[in-house]
């Protein structure tokens, strides 16, 4: 089985996608969508729509993995955070894949071992569990947390409609 | 011309079409968007995404007009409204409808008159300059507010890129 995990921002949405066969966990593809500077936001938005939507449809994965929000810096980055958000759930909706969201604090125990790690714990922790030559940046290293943590909450409870 | 104004929100989203032939502004269409409350939230924003599609292809308005939101009140409330906000650009992106975003304060003061204008001012005043036979709701009254406030806008300034 496919998933995708998805770390979406205005600025930066890391992605990947992660293969289960056997209890074993490979890595099929990962990286970030990103705009020139210069972009407008609108269209900021649409491209991360557009290339979550190329990613769905070149992988089809039955599933995606998002991180739950609950909170922000602030009401400004809440916004633009939102708009991001909302542009991977309408393509993983568009495209008839499933979304699993998990709130940072389960992908931290469920990568790391405890709720409270930081960004560089994550990375190592997703190199180590893919077996990848060298670490992904900050971005790509959650999306894939996100995956890695929906592929172990539906192997020991098999929650297969968390939301 | 036809403009499309939005005015974007999780729960209810409203809309409406407005012509303009000679200096008259005539309704076309105008309502709300939203759904069952046990959709769940990614339903709700795909739902926002699909209906504005729809409306667009239907119309095919050369125009959307819609508020540039600074804040919200709170860091919750404001993530919502940005998956809200995201959904509408997503789609005028999508259908090649350009986009003008006016602050709050723009729009009141295009319709009403101040900027500080409370929610059945700006009713009352859509009802009046469309000549409609009775008051729209506020979220159908700020989307028509912002149309108005756009095409007061190209109006009086030419602005036709304004975003």
């Amino acid at each position: 089985m496919l998933v995708l995990g998805v770390d979406p921002g205005s600025i930066t949405t890391g992605y990947g996608i992660i293969e289960k066969t056997k209890g074993h966990l490979r890595l099929v593809d990962a990286g970030s969508i990103s705009s020139p500077g210069t972009a407008p936001f609108y269209e900021r938005i649409h491209k991360i729509y557009r290339s979550t939507m190329e990613i769905m449809n070149l992988y089809q994965p039955a599933e995606m993995a998002i991180e739950d929000v609950f909170f922000a810096k602030n009401v400004k980055s809440s916004l633009k955070l939102g708009h991001a958000r909302g542009a991977a759930l309408i393509a993983a909706v568009s495209c008839g894949v499933r979304i699993f969201e998990y709130s940072p604090l389960e992908i931290k125990k469920s990568v790391v071992g405890y709720g409270r790690a930081g960004k560089e714990q994550v990375q190592a922790m997703v190199k180590v569990i893919l077996g990848l030559p060298k670490m992904f940046g900050p971005d790509t290293s959650d999306a894939l947390a996100a995956a890695i943590c929906h592929l172990n909450w539906t192997r020991h409870d098999g929650r297969l409609n968390r939301t």
